[in-house]
């Protein structure tokens, strides 16, 4: 169900029964020559809908800004501060919670948010312990993207426009992919990457981590539902399910 | 043209061809029986569909989160401060500052962001005073919309969830109004809300500030189109066309 | 009453009678040739007078530094953040509540104070429920202004140094007035300075918006009774009498 | 001459030539029966006046609040946290160098303002370094003060609503002492209020450190000279006079 | 070298040679009944010792305080917010860039510093950009941790008071250790840690995680030279060398 | 008792019996060329091992970083600005009341660090009314000091690597002390510097505020066993023993 088109007449109610916002929350962010700038939007709520399906959550609507500090001089792509963002979330988790809301699932397409993410979160319950707050980031699927990838992973953390992010378009909104555009960049990440800031325009010029062409809807589909599988699973816990 | 939908690869000459971005920015709050909790996110995002068309703008993801403070405690509204918003769109100017904009046109379909607006966009013209930051809601409409409506207004400022926005959502968003829920609820708004806070529980249960069954798209038509042909022409004014 | 006139040994009985506390506030800025720079502190101060004599409110020491942003590139303008004034108003609203005082009205001379004033209003509505904050500004002058004014005016919002506020000094602060300088000044106020910040430097170079010889004591007398009617009216209600 | 007295046609010039702002600040705060709850700002105003006339300076508006944390939960007292006060003086400091002013004196009447003030002073010397800023509370007194007080001092630092403050008040405020309610009530100041917070309360009642009823103008007229006389050259050397 | 044993007479010197600068940070935290809680502060600071002895680093007084959201609420355990942690550590990191380093190398000894580090390190590098800000902890010891451990790690990213930290301070520290108090306690983490906040006393009373008694000199050594040699090598990179 | 070598299994109990933290704070900042960098924190923490050792209160980790905005030019200066220490602080006061400390001992070996010490400190106050919190820096020494020292004082206030401070360094950390670097050198501070900004190397060149070879451990322990007896005493007289 889609928040924002209930009315403030019958979602009380809703609010009542279910207790479960989701917040799909990306970034616009460059992602390769085949992807477009808001890719980890369409996946987070893409994303956001299948969990509600199977949840009895409401969506909210998604906010299509993140943190992208990694990648703020490519051409599109748009930043927020940590702080900013964890400022905004947390006033989000203010009123989730006065509105009834018991847990409220940030439901993340992009990496970046991540810290900003799990520290508006820590925030919210520090101000209210009986609200749960998660933060989602396709959980439990490093097995299956192992089993599914077809070339080495450019990084042990990072994942970007490649065969894995690419099927995931693939699978979950395919209308905003061009596989004839799909490039195959498989840059040295440096290992100081991992210790020091290093805007990637220092190692890519094509912000690809991989190789897209290898893309496919199948992978993205496999991968994709145990994430599903494993949010959904991990929502229901949280609610004492 | 949807920014989010572009590449890093054909973004950057779309940028500097057109300089111009508009930020549609609504909110999710209260607005009656009839009208969904998104409104202003719908009508911000429909008008900046139809401005961009005329003036060669690139549309941002709409922002559907806002000050609403004095909505906030009526069911489905979600409040962000306004420190928050300044500062979340303080740094969005910065970005698109760096990335070749000189334009940055907040185009807002909720009044309680007005301030918020404002107060980034001096921020942003004390940073960058060669960046023009616009702050647009219904600018010109005020005679348009005395001619229009059948009812007198019930506030001199505010209108919310009326004949006329009612009005404009069925211009614009028709698919997201229920008609046969519409309703009149001509509160007494008491003259001190113009001069100390006032939350809008204590003077209406409905959220609706009019006679939101007089509403008719031909209404919303002719108030809305004004409102299009103003901003075209501030926006190409400020580009100095 | 000037409250800081009072000594600690005999105010509390007064705040505890009276329990409104009148801050005047206004601000440092151009004024024209005739008009000096703390024009808004003296009308916001002989009015705070006034308004307390009829509601036996305790007149706070004037506060005479405000925002000036618009105005802050000419001669003699004092500029003052609004984040910064609204912590400073906070500060004042929560020393005052803790007093004893349950209204805390704020008298602007100043409308750039406006955003400020209304924020600290809200942040110190949030901390103290029954705490009631006014921020007043001439209300209900619209209708008398226009009858009163014989050159119309140079902005639906605005009014500078004029016909209008010069009258006002006249009646209200005669001493500082040099209607041997007064000119004519009415510029053409863009109307993108109603969307965009403009600093007026940009359209105008004396801070004059108005025909300023037509000023009279006589025409500031008629507004400024209907403002301090309508003043103490709304503070009586507000009191609950 | 009194800066806001001016207009911004005449400022101008008078800036370039003087180049010295002088800024009363005072607070608004518990000083016994006899004395008023602006003692403060009376005497940093009477003073600023005196320096001024002798050092060619434009005296600003009296800022009349300021840090009471100690004497907070006295009746009348009104507290500004060193924080707000900090940023307010800085935003004052920015346009005051803007204007042209190369000397900030911000000549203080009320001890617990110190620390904002010079940690202003400082944050206003890193950003503009040949700026300055002065911060004056009474220089060069205490050989005077020793040799007029005819009863010890209750404490190394703090002198309150007693013989030397009302004496000061004597001299250059006459008309708000009323020495018939002087007392005199030398308190127990424990040691420890050097060492931990502790508001006044916890040691007096009456807010007076000392015996009020001793203090002459004589008193004050002595000390107060020396005060202006190392003001006005302490200034002067600033100045490179 | 010691940072602090210089005098301002022989540093400058040594500062423009080494421009390297070694912040052991560490944290005040519950680690068990056989390891202190200065475990990660003793950790940091013998490592940075190690590392400054190969690369001519200077060594900095250690930060004895750090992030410990997760076991604020067991016994002994101090708590600075990510927020202040940062800003300290980049007024820090101005002084030393101000000083001649060029190269500021944050050798932590406990995770959750870890988002303080690296966004203290960004903002850094976004207003020295030829500043290098390195955030180390335990760099590229993952197989020979595999290797030497003989129990499976409690989870996939914390480790904590276990066999693998207890062998480190036996190698680094040895005489903090009580091994005859070394416990093995292997809580069952739940998967929702890594998705919402749980402070740690959620699944564990002992903070331990995982078998210490099974820890050894050898095991610390074996990790720790490895651990060693990669921030040495990392250091060199980075300068160039 | 250092309280970081204690366990989580031990601690409790002794915060319980004790209830006193004392935190030695002081600084990296120029001393000269026979004292070195860190002379603050060796004096801080030497006392505090003394002060603890006669009233059953824990030592924390020394914080060895400061506001030393002065001398920051000189070499080797690090500075933490007011604004972030208090922050820090702050931080920390939470956490030792959440532990069950109710007396908090600032032991400070450095002046700069006055302000932000007392600001914190009332911070804490304010939240948490029944915690103390102490600023201590060598109390009650004034008439000692006067007795001891050979050359008279170059400052009423500051002191700093001079006869007196080296005296104290050569009694409590004489391994660091080098007095055959030890140098006369006793600057002419400009009145100014009480009443405005002036980093110190306006009027000196070593960081040296005297005569320092005049130093001797003799003269220290004078000193500081008054000063050691004062803090013990009040620490104990806040305890209420």
């Amino acid at each position: 169900m889609m928040f924002q088109n209930e009315t403030s007449y019958t979602v009380k109610e809703k609010i009542d029964e279910s207790q479960i916002a989701i917040l799909p929350i990306g970034a616009v962010e460059a992602h390769g020559p085949h992807l477009p700038l808001g890719t980890d939007n369409y996946l987070a709520e893409r994303l956001a809908e299948k969990v509600a399906a199977r949840t009895g959550a409401l969506v909210l609507p998604t906010l299509p800004y993140g943190q992208v500090w990694s990648l703020k001089n490519f051409p599109g792509s748009i930043n927020i501060t940590n702080e900013s963002l964890i400022r905004f979330l947390f006033d989000m988790g203010i009123s989730l919670y006065e509105q009834g809301f018991r847990l409220f699932v940030m439901l993340n397409g992009h990496l970046g948010n991540a810290v900003a993410l799990k520290e508006a979160a820590r925030q919210l319950y520090n101000k209210f312990p009986d609200f749960r707050v998660l933060y989602l980031f396709y959980p439990g699927v490093k097995q299956v993207t192992e089993e599914v990838r077809e070339t080495p992973t450019a990084h042990t953390t990072y994942f970007h426009a490649c065969e894995i992010e690419t099927s995931y378009m693939q699978y979950l909104a395919e209308e905003f992919v061009d596989m004839s555009k799909a490039i195959s960049d498989i840059p040295h990440i440096p290992p100081s990457a991992d210790i020091t800031p290093i805007p990637w325009e220092m190692f890519t010029s094509s912000a690809v981590l991989g190789d897209a062409t290898l893309a496919t809807k199948e992978k993205g589909e496999k991968i994709i539902k145990i994430a599903i599988k494993n949010m959904v699973q991990l929502i229901k816990e949280m609610k004492g399910e």
